[in-house]
């Protein structure tokens, strides 16, 4: 599949520029600008935050969410100027969860992205700190771009979004996550905890764009469901990467899944039959791909660069 | 001011009968629905976030910042339909700030609201993700209600919210008084850390209703300034309050500031210059009430409510 890696290439460059823009454009100061001299801290506590939320954001990365985002605007006509600032959301979204995520108190990890993890860094408060504010500024992102989109677009983007990201979406699935170690849990619980954990955001990664784009009801109701398989397909790969793959390949901490007792496929239901369900979770999401707008064959090609990819 | 007092008294029921409704409103579930029996960890791991956000969220508190949006949309002429759900989301992410800035990484804190924190009753895992689930909730009701709403009222309104809540708003006032502690900074700065730190949401609770209500221009910018003002001797009387009343009377720890070296107006400039500042900054704000729509006493009998409080 050379075409869609040069693609992603292309496109992860074009996520990273804009990521770094939006980050860098800075909302209208609701604070005096700091002075030169005088007693006071420096301008810096600000600043750290802020270097923080770079740091995690702009350290690399798959950026699968926002490439899903500018694949789903090409399959359905819509320029750039429509899913990039979606895209740039979903990154700082999804980093905001990985930030929370690693911190002492949820999964502890030292390492992401082939990197120390931000509270390592910058310490637990700035960590807090920049998890919560690339959170608000994924908002605001939207308030900026889509002021001109004709009403309710925003607002049904809006509630897709944000309901991804909750109590009944990623939130919802961290928290099932955490009580779940150490115990002996379902193939069902699981695949609650990655329903909530990654595949609400992967699936909106999708679904987010077709509103936007003001796309017809059943075109948004069946990338969703794509979505929904691909995020299970990733999932279902991440388990098996982490049993298979080095530290260096992953950029985070092999075999701590099994070292926190973690609740995984392989775990629950052995590798074997793992690398079957990743298999017919693939099949099953090229086969939709059929009913998918634009360009199928990317749909398809996209379902098994899942599955084999090497990190 | 007996007639504010009871418009306060029927708000503050009104504010909290729709918290308790959005929160209970779940949001269309990403997940399969729990199973009654088999193996897994219960459906518990979900609601005890959803038990977390309720302890924080109901559990008391002034909800000034939801009765500034009523009141402004009042002085409008917007029925509640408008201002409701925007006040609604107001409180969520004032009781977000909360729980993540009660944190041992942050201010460590065990009393909040006459009650044991979050983190004291949930954990640190739970609070966090109550935190982050509260934020979330806040644009998702933003999402659900304004989808009538005609263009770029919502847009414009997503802009200001998450603009007072970003690293160049609350988060960066929260970051700012950390980096202060036992650091001996000037007035400048601490202005700068409370414009952030409470001064950003008490504004745009005022500014975001009018420009959800589609407000001409000018009453967008006079309301702001308003807010600001407002803001700020809110912070200066808060900083009475933490000398001179008790803790039953504040429903937090008094004293803390001075314990933990907090800077504050009595300790940069004393008692009673900062009683005189708390003056001057009501009248200001009196002033500008006369250039605000509907009823200005209002406004006038609310700056004074400020700096009168008993907590």
């Amino acid at each position: 599949m050379p075409d869609l890696t040069a693609w992603f290439a292309a496109g992860r460059r074009e996520v990273d520029e804009a990521l770094d823009r939006h980050l860098a454009a800075r909302a209208a100061a609701v604070m005096p600008p700091a002075r030169a001299s005088g007693p006071g801290v420096s301008g810096d506590a600000e600043d750290v935050v802020q270097e923080a939320m770079r740091y995690s954001l702009l350290g690399g990365g798959k950026r699968l969410r926002p490439l899903l985002a500018l694949l789903t605007g090409e399959a359905l006509g819509a320029g750039r100027d429509l899913c990039l600032p979606y895209a740039c959301a979903l990154e700082m979204v999804h980093t905001y969860s990985l930030i929370h995520d690693d911190l002492p108190a949820m999964d502890n990890d030292d390492l992401r992205r082939g990197r120390p993890t931000c509270h390592k860094v910058y310490g637990e408060a700035t960590a807090i700190l920049a998890g919560d504010a690339l959170l608000t500024r994924a908002f605001e992102i939207l308030g900026e771009a889509y002021v001109e989109l004709p009403a309710p677009r925003l607002a049904r983007t809006l509630q897709a979004f944000a309901g991804a990201l909750g109590a009944r979406g990623m939130v919802g699935g961290q928290s099932r996550d955490l009580a779940a170690e150490g115990k002996a849990i379902g193939l069902e619980e699981l695949q609650r905890i990655h329903a909530g954990k990654t595949g609400a955001l992967i699936r909106v990664s999708l679904e987010g764009v077709a509103l936007l784009a003001g796309a017809p009801e059943p075109a948004v109701r069946r990338l969703a469901e794509y979505g929904d398989l691909l995020g299970l397909a990733f999932q279902i790969k991440d388990d098996l990467l982490d049993i298979e793959a080095t530290a260096e390949q992953l950029g985070k901490t092999p075999g701590k899944d099994v070292a926190a007792q973690k609740a995984t496929y392989p775990r629950i239901v052995g590798i074997d039959a793992t690398r079957t369900l990743l298999r017919e979770t693939v099949d099953r999401a090229a086969a939709l791909a059929a009913d998918l707008p634009g360009d199928r064959d990317r749909f398809v090609q996209l379902a098994h660069w899942v599955a084999d990819r090497g990190a």
